[in-house]
């Protein structure tokens, strides 16, 4: 197929700038926490560039918006495109709206050119994927796969005390759809990189391979909170010098094991009193690796430094798992659509593995999916310097609308 | 002079049993923050029983409570006891009570008895000892010793953002009595040690020969909010990790030099994201040291510390002093007081210094002062366990009634 279609770079700037107005705070950052406010507010757009879209819109009982258009045989199941525009709470203008807004703009280069494809298009947009207000994170694609009943999801509790069904009530984005009831013929989610590696090497585009397996848990030490100026050094049960060994612990494992990552992102002192010897400390782990038995290695190899920690400073030690996802590999008929996409387009592509998870993870429980990834400058993420270059987010959209054309077989014009 | 005098060790403990009850929550602990509601009515019940023994009450600028009486020679200044009856936010029922409730009982006893001394006996009760509600503590000791302006004390704010000044007219205890104008012949402050010597040691007192010098401040190291999943280890710069290493450095210091104490009681991480590298950490480091020369060694090997550790791990470093008083050794002629006094009620008594700060160490710049220790059980403090053996506590006021006449000078019976 010779390439006849173009995106619009400008369009597709202007909705991105104007997009990243919802939820924007004084410093620059962007605050669309999962079903607040400004999660309406961005919903509420999505919706309305839909409808000037003509795109069926649909609305599920976990708030997922879906809206379709087209397809020339409607008895096929539709190519989907999609990802998520709520953030963390001081987020940048690109992660997951990147991918909604991009997704768009394929359907407006599409129905601009006349260009109808035999099966139908689908954007996605999903509920919760952030995880910062609610637990776990990828919710809305993981209820869409099956993967949680969407009553279990409603009954959560946020970290601000509220419910997830309320909160979903409220901003009017508790749809009648059922849950999962739309199957793709494929998944494709569009997203900056989240990380430095396409930047470093100055290559356009990543067709990602797979999506790291995730291990979150919460640890507790409980030691006795004495007083720090009479207690000697070598009477103390100290939590907060248990707290310290093991992050420092996570980064060691993290530097033994290939591809590993491990972070301890929250910590908490309990009395937290300047002159108190911490009684209690609970912190977070964060391992991540795309080989699942490389994964478990470095799981193990925390548990058990953990138990000789709290041993050897006479603490209690208490772990509660939260999050655990095994690694996905994404679908080699896609990655080579990507790639094909790319080559078309004459721009350098490699594969690549996502540290961060994605909610095109979740569809590749129901249906072939993949991803593609675009550069992100110095690998900056959750961050309001999150930029990547005009030029590469045009590209990714491009391999975009190349890769779909693929799927869905362009029937011709209207 | 051969005894005469008894303390009533049951009026001892029935006085700390129920003033225990002011400002005790559901666990048991007790949460008289200075300049509470639970504090004014902790003092109410004070000069209720100061009014009993026909004292004669005055309140100063900064809220300290002094009670006088007697004295066959009015033109004497007074022998002053004292404490404090403010605690931590969970504290137990003795620090601080029982120094003042134990002067109490010195005043029922020589009453009882129909004792007057030579000099008159003062009580001072002195406000915000803590530090916990606001900073510094010994805040009240510490202005009538004028080492801090009234009006710079009243405009503090606290931590709840309460105004230290507006708070105390609030509770009604912002007297017109002049800051420092009373000036004591000695002050002798009575207290449970909060430390574990005496008690491991079995000896029944303690003469306090000094204070351990503090020095509080409060580090700030300031890296990149990276995404945890995608960033690789190499390439961060982890305010968490570098707290945690400096966390363990505060104890090797502290191992490293004679008598040294070092403890991170408090720490935050910001934004505190399970999934977000640690972008900033803060957290205190108390140190403290009966010999300014070791305290300063361990002050100078922290802030080496701290840069090379910022350095290492690419983060920026900002320190802020918060607190810094130099070690303070007692009066020699009390400290022999104290001894005489144990040796004549036949207990053991041994040297002790004092790792926790005292308005003592306050009132040892405008007058000779000391302290007498009773052994805490396994040196529990600011804690609800915090506990003493009701024959050490008895033992204690006994020791203070002697110290006091041997001070202040038996005339004789009324």
């Amino acid at each position: 197929m010779t390439r006849m279609l173009r995106i619009s770079g400008e369009r597709l700037q202007g909705a991105l700038k104007g997009f990243a107005e919802i939820g924007r705070r004084e410093d620059g950052s962007i605050c669309r926490l999962a079903l607040s406010e400004e999660d309406r507010r961005g919903r509420d757009q999505i919706v309305t560039w839909m409808q000037e879209l003509q795109m069926e819109i649909r609305v599920d009982g976990m708030g997922n918006i879906f809206g379709l258009w087209g397809g020339a045989d409607p008895e096929l199941s539709p190519v989907m495109m999609g990802s998520h525009i709520d953030s963390v709470a001081t987020g940048g203008p690109l992660d997951g709206a990147y991918g909604v807004l991009g997704a768009l703009e394929v359907i407006r280069t599409l129905q601009d050119a006349g260009v109808v494809t035999e099966h139908p298009l689908a954007i996605g947009v999903f509920t919760n994927e952030e995880g910062v207000r609610y637990t776990p994170d990828m919710m809305g694609s993981l209820v869409h796969a099956g993967g949680m009943p969407l009553e279990e999801a409603l009954a959560v509790r946020g970290v601000d005390g509220s419910l997830l069904g309320e909160e979903l009530r409220r901003i009017g984005y508790a749809g009648t759809y059922p849950c999962g009831e739309l199957h793709p013929f494929a998944f494709l989610e569009l997203h900056v990189e989240q990380g430095p590696c396409l930047d470093q090497e100055g290559i356009s585009l990543g067709a990602v391979s797979g999506v790291n397996g995730i291990s979150w848990q919460e640890v507790t030490l409980e030691g006795v909170p004495n007083h720090a100026g009479t207690t000697p050094m070598d009477m103390r049960a100290d939590a907060g010098i248990g707290a310290a060994r093991l992050i420092e612990e996570v980064r060691r494992i993290a530097e033994s094991i290939p591809h590993q990552k491990g972070t301890c992102g929250m910590l908490e002192f309990f009395p937290n009193l300047i002159n108190v010897v911490p009684q209690r400390a609970v912190f977070t782990v964060d391992l991540r690796n795309g080989d699942n038995r490389l994964l478990r290695r470095a799981e193990e190899a925390f548990a058990s430094a953990a138990e000789r920690v709290a041993r050897e400073e006479g603490l209690e030690l208490s772990r509660r798992q939260l999050v655990r996802f095994d690694p996905v590999a994404f679908h080699e008929a896609l990655l080579e659509s990507i790639e094909a996409a790319a080559a078309s387009l004459g721009c350098s592509c490699r594969r690549i593995l996502s540290g961060a998870g994605h909610d095109a993870q979740m569809m590749a429980r129901i249906c072939p999916a993949a991803m593609i990834f675009v550069p992100s400058k110095g690998g900056i993420s959750h961050n309001p310097r999150e930029e990547t270059h005009p030029e590469h987010l045009a590209l990714g959209v491009e391999a975009l609308l190349e890769t779909v054309l693929s799927l869905a077989g362009n029937s011709g014009t209207e």
